[in-house]
Parts: C-alpha cells; structure tokens; sequence
C-alpha cells in the first residue's frame, strides 16, 4: 500500500481544521473506536465547503454509514435536504440519532437498503454522493443519470483506493475503480477533478 | 524539500487529465521552457471545476504571470470576467496574446503595476486569486476585504511551499505563509480548506 498525501503534510492540514460541533466530535470517536471507514475530518471540512459554494436542493448519498458525511452536507445545506442511504438499519438508526443530537433532523431523509434502489425514487439530484460498495461506482452513475439535475455534481469517496491505483498488477475492485475514474474523465458527459485529500475525492460536474 | 503527493498518484492524475486546447498546450510549452512558474494542468483543471460551480461575476487575480491559471478561469466563466494583474508588462503582453488567439479577450481585464493597487479599484470580488508575493498573500487578504462579494471565494496557490510548511526552522517567507494558513483557518471569518494539488491550494469562502 502505498500513501497518497505525504503524512507531515496530512499532520500539518489535520492541525488547521478546528471541529467544536461536539456531534461530530462523538462521530469521530465512534469511527476510531469501531474502525469504521468514515470519511475524516479533512474531507468533511471540504464536503462542507464545496457544498457552500454550490447551494444544493436536494443531496442524496449512497453508503452513508453512521453519517458522518451526511452530517458535514446537512451543516451546509442552506434549505435544502440531504438522503442518507444504507444497507444496514443499525447505521440509519445510529445516524438518526447523531442527527436528532445535532438538531439537523429536519434536514435529512434516512433510507435503508439498496443504496441505487433508493436513490431512484429522487429526482433532481444536485450532489450525488458515492461512498457505497466501490465496484458498484460505475453502474451507479450510469443508472441514475436521468436522476441529475442539470448541473449536479458527483462527488466520490476513495477514487486512489489506498493508493492501489497506481499498483501494477491492480486487482479486481481496483480495476472498477480505474475504469469508474477513466469513465468520469473520459465519456464527455462530465467535467472531472481528483482532489487527493486523505483516500482521493472525485468531483465531477455534469456537462 | 519535502514532495507534498506521492509522485506515482500525481503521474496517475496526469494521465486522466486530458487538455485539447492548443492555447493552453502552447502556454504550458512556453512555462516550461522558461521555467516560468504556472500552476499546472492539474491545478487549471480543478480552478475550471470549482469556477463553475461557483459562477462567479467577477473574478481578480493578483499574480498572473502570462496568464495560464487567468485562461483556466475565463473558459469556466459564463459572462463575468477576469482581471489579470502582474507588475511586469511583457507577461501581461504575452496573456494578451494567448487570450486573442483563445478568443477569451472579452472576458478579460489586463493591469499592470502592484497587483494588491490595482485589485483595490474592483468591487464585489467574487473569486480573488492569490498567486504573487507569497508573503503578502495576508496584506492582500486585509487590504481587500471590503472588496469581497457577500459569498467570495478566495483561492490561494502555493499555501504549502513545495513542503517546507513541515520544516523544523521555517524560514521567513515560510512563516509568513504559516501566519497566512493559520490566519485563513483560524481568524473566524473565513471557511477554509487546503487541498494538497500541486503545491497545496487553500480555498476559503467568506463567512
């Protein structure tokens, strides 16, 4: 496995980003103590601005786990909602619980199951977030293309997996990953960036 | 000097980047036989991402060298402008002709002199570019704050100095870029993120 960002550096960014909501602070710790994937503190500050500066209706997240991300999103919502997606009831229920804590629960709509099914009855999508089972990226896109808005943005969790991008012999799921990247860069049909913040964040603007 | 992304993830985020443009391909060409500092594919590519989903009116640069990030700037742009500004007259004549043969002239304002003086004659600033003097990145943010639009972007390039940020004994225009992050993250009027492209670009959205 090789590293993404150099970790002094990854010290020095993680040492500027102050979080006083004690909400996300509990999430943290929840996540460190679980080991559960969350996508960190350095990506949720930058969720949260880029969700500033494009002022979505309606975001809706696919893999939402216990939502800490979500949680970033519904902070930067202006009036807008945000759908939390999962296939495991235990996460919604803890999710629903942070949110209720954070007083955002008005901002959030929470689903259990398949995170593409459920994002199908959503139409109008502003932001869609993909953080669900990563060989799944690419179909996910493609079946809920007609569910953007006109100028959705796509945002993408752990496009450089661990860095395993850059393997030479890259396995299965990495291979996914590659062609889901190559996809978004390549079809035409988005405007793509690679932000390599912590396991690398896709965005791509729909054209 | 320490390098900020493993340079085997920032060759693989080369490779899905793609520049059809022959201007740029051409200003690109130009820097690099100079080696004239311009802020790379990498980083035009993510300002023409984040251009367009901010919209902006009006967006000044201070620092704009021969134009190569201003270019980035006015594709993304709907019907605003860019202003570029550097104190040396034969870069901005060098801009001028890259954005006739780009046909982006019309969306462009070109200044000469002292980047901060001539940005002070804008109001309604609704992305400011910070790429000149690295230690005045600061000056420029407090002599400008009044200039700002309601929802101003500022984006400053270089905000992790090839590395040095992480050094034991910073010099002194790594301290002052130390004071410059520190202030952006830290005074409350601003929501800030850095992103580690290149040679690190702080985003920071006005409170």
């Amino acid at each position: 496995m090789d590293f993404i960002t150099n970790p002094k550096i990854d010290e020095y960014l993680r040492s500027l980003v102050n979080i006083d909501d004690p909400v996300l602070l509990k999430m943290e710790e929840l996540g460190h103590r679980l080991n559960f994937p969350i996508v960190d503190r350095l990506v949720g500050n930058f969720l949260y601005l880029i969700t500033k500066i494009k002022n979505p209706k309606l975001i809706v997240e696919l893999g939402s786990g216990f939502g800490y991300s979500a949680y970033w999103f519904a902070k930067a919502l202006r009036d807008g909602k945000v759908v939390l997606n999962d296939y495991k009831e235990e996460n919604i229920e803890k999710a629903k619980k942070f949110f209720k804590e954070g007083n955002l629960t008005e901002k959030a709509v929470f689903e259990v199951g398949d995170a593409v099914e459920n994002a199908k009855k959503y139409k109008n999508i502003d932001i869609l977030f993909l953080d669900h089972e990563k060989s799944r990226y690419l179909e996910a896109v493609k079946e809920l293309e007609t569910n953007l808005s006109e100028n959705a943005l796509i945002i993408a969790d752990n496009v450089l997996w661990h860095g395993k991008v850059i393997e030479e012999n890259p396995n299965n799921k990495t291979k996914k990953i590659l062609e889901f990247n190559e996809y978004m860069f390549k079809s035409g049909k988005f405007f793509s960036s690679i932000v390599p913040l912590r396991d690398g964040i896709l965005l791509a603007l729909k054209i």
